[in-house]
């Protein structure tokens, strides 16, 4: 099989994150805690250790709460329910967001009233229309603005640090969802600026497992609680406890995913991934471009992309392209609309029920794309 | 080492499961879809299969959602967030209620201002005080009751048909915690009747593993979504799919988690573990009960009781029990007030700073008993 579906989540991880998790899951799967016997002591620094490897990854000090979730899904239900803004607070979002980010903005606009709106998308180059933002944040001061890092349909690498240095002169939180970026490209949140929060998720570009992502607090943004729970400590207070991790970290912690993710962490080369990838990228698509009748949704400008590549082709219904890939030359990609909402309206791509996604990976080779283009070709003159 | 932390999760679980993880995680470990590709079926068809299971552990038809979440807290945190109550409506809860249950209800009561009341206990048996039921429904109508099925920290088999049958009577929709019963107890959603949801454990009585959990909604309420997100399907829509279980189903399944229930689920003899831990209860209790200057906190009725055992020692606090019981025997145990806030000012065991408490497994011995006695009759002699 060849494994196009990497943005969905990357396939397959490194054997030390596989022996990692087998290991502890055998040896060290109890209930991680501070005081009370020396396997859930262990389990417990191994939770310690993983987070100092997180905020070593993003340039971070030691006394930035990180917060651990079941996913980066869960923790953008956290982290948008507990933003304190109030009904008319307006809150941006880019066209690139996940539904991780837009159906939890919807919801919370039914229930409290707030007010979202969309960044300009620029038609011609597939990017965010950057000249227009002083305008709207003038206009529409911005209570938060949340924008994915890399387009998980385009592979466009959203210039957040531009976008949010101008939010940031309004006062806006701004929250970057960097669940295609994180183990791609750099992270950092001394040179992003600005950001306030960074939500991750372990099992994408990370190489990690299911079941771990979280959120960096960066700037100690006052969240309220949205999901609580036991917490193994401070048993007798019906209110979570105050530390600025714990009050967001509920239930048992996954012991055996997070012995995944440091495992990952380990072996991540996050430079050469990227120019791995950006290879593979740039391949691909020139590959593609040589393909009639095919239209591909990528940003013009090739420094602003990177792993993913959307196309669909012409007489073909994507699913369609998907199902043949899938059936006849046992190539695994995603079609269709990739749980981003906003984008598809631009990309125009409704005639073809959404995209083919091609989602890269340190473990993709030039030969893969090669296969995956004769059998587009193929596609093509089939229905020629 | 000899583990007694059985309550907090069972370690260790079969080696079945530790092998399907593993063999999952390295074979399968992708995003489960639908229609997409090979792989991404295979894991679907693992998750409708374990779900079957669920339905046959359950004795619940093929039609009953069951929905699938990272914990049974954050399950929870659906169940009683989605509930359609309005302010004013007031929602009982048992003595015996975790955290996940208690700090979530009181999360709700601060935001909606609902009202929240404990069922009565009796001192004198250790039991709910069922006789008082009828009195306090009919004066306060249920709009909802909550109900573990069996005390994390006395062992206490809640008479939960008794108080849902009498909920019942007003409307109440009645919720079952059965973190501690689902895989030692039986929880059959006919024969408990009147029950309208299941909130369940993987990685407890089942002997999965952690990041998987859930609820089955047995009789179809309706509840709001809570927490919301991509579901790799209807994408263009911001709000939920409407479908009864992926309408909760938000982000990436954890499929390891769930290889590793499923095998749980295929190794799974509940009679016979509870055959070996109400041995082992009766056993312990015996031996305890021998030993001067100790308070055990347990129901008089032998028959409702079963798997767990709280005590407290004279002289020592809980902790340092513990601690000891760690250091110089390499016996885990938990101490404290194990995320139960209500119990304990009935138990009366602040003094103590909680209690001892020993969670027995299936894979526990009676020789490992033995050694639990002797090092407490150590403790104190030590103490004499």
């Amino acid at each position: 099989m060849i494994y196009l579906d990497n943005a969905a989540t990357t396939f397959p991880k490194p054997e030390e994150v596989y022996k990692a998790m087998d290991r502890v899951n055998r040896q060290l799967s109890i209930n991680a805690g501070r005081g009370s016997y020396r396997l859930a002591r262990e389990a417990n620094q191994l939770i310690v250790d993983t987070k100092k490897m997180m905020r070593e990854l993003v340039g971070v000090n030691d006394t930035i709460p990180v917060i651990f979730s079941p996913s980066i899904t869960i923790a953008l239900n956290q982290i948008i329910n507990g933003l304190q803004v109030h009904d008319n607070s307006v809150v941006y979002y880019s066209p690139f967001e996940h539904n991780a980010v837009a159906r939890v903005l919807h919801h919370l606009e039914k229930k409290k009233g707030i007010k979202i709106k969309e960044l300009p998308y620029d038609e011609a180059t597939g990017e965010v229309l950057l000249e227009q933002l002083p305008y709207m944040f003038a206009k529409e001061t911005p209570a938060a603005v949340f924008c994915t890092h890399i387009s998980n349909v385009t592979g466009y690498i959203v210039p957040v640090s531009e976008i949010f240095s101008m939010s940031k002169k309004h006062g806006a939180i701004n929250v970057l969802d960097s669940a295609q970026s994180m183990g791609l490209i750099e992270v950092n949140a001394k040179k992003l600026k600005n950001v306030d929060i960074i939500a991750f998720a372990g099992h994408k570009c990370l190489y990690g497992p299911f079941g771990i992502g979280g959120f960096i607090n960066v700037s100690g943004v006052q969240l309220n609680e949205y999901i609580v729970g036991g917490t193994g400590s401070d048993s007798l207070n019906l209110d979570m406890p105050s530390g600025e991790e714990s009050k967001y970290e509920m239930a048992s912690s996954n012991i055996v995913a997070i012995a995944g993710l440091n495992a990952a962490l380990h072996q991540l080369h996050a430079e050469d991934n990227y120019k791995h990838e950006k290879m593979l990228t740039e391949y691909l698509i020139n590959g593609l471009l040589n393909i009639e009748g095919i239209e591909i949704y990528t940003p013009k400008n090739e420094e602003q992309r990177v792993g993913i590549v959307s196309f669909a082709l012409e007489g073909y219904k994507s699913p369609d392209v998907g199902l043949i890939l899938d059936e006849d030359y046992d190539i695994s990609v995603r079609t269709g609309y990739h749980c981003a909402p906003f984008i598809h309206k631009h990309l125009k791509d409704e005639k073809y029920l959404g995209t083919v996604r091609i989602g890269l990976g340190k473990y993709n080779t030039k030969e893969e794309i090669d296969s995956l283009i004769k059998a587009i070709k193929e596609l093509r003159w089939e229905n020629a």
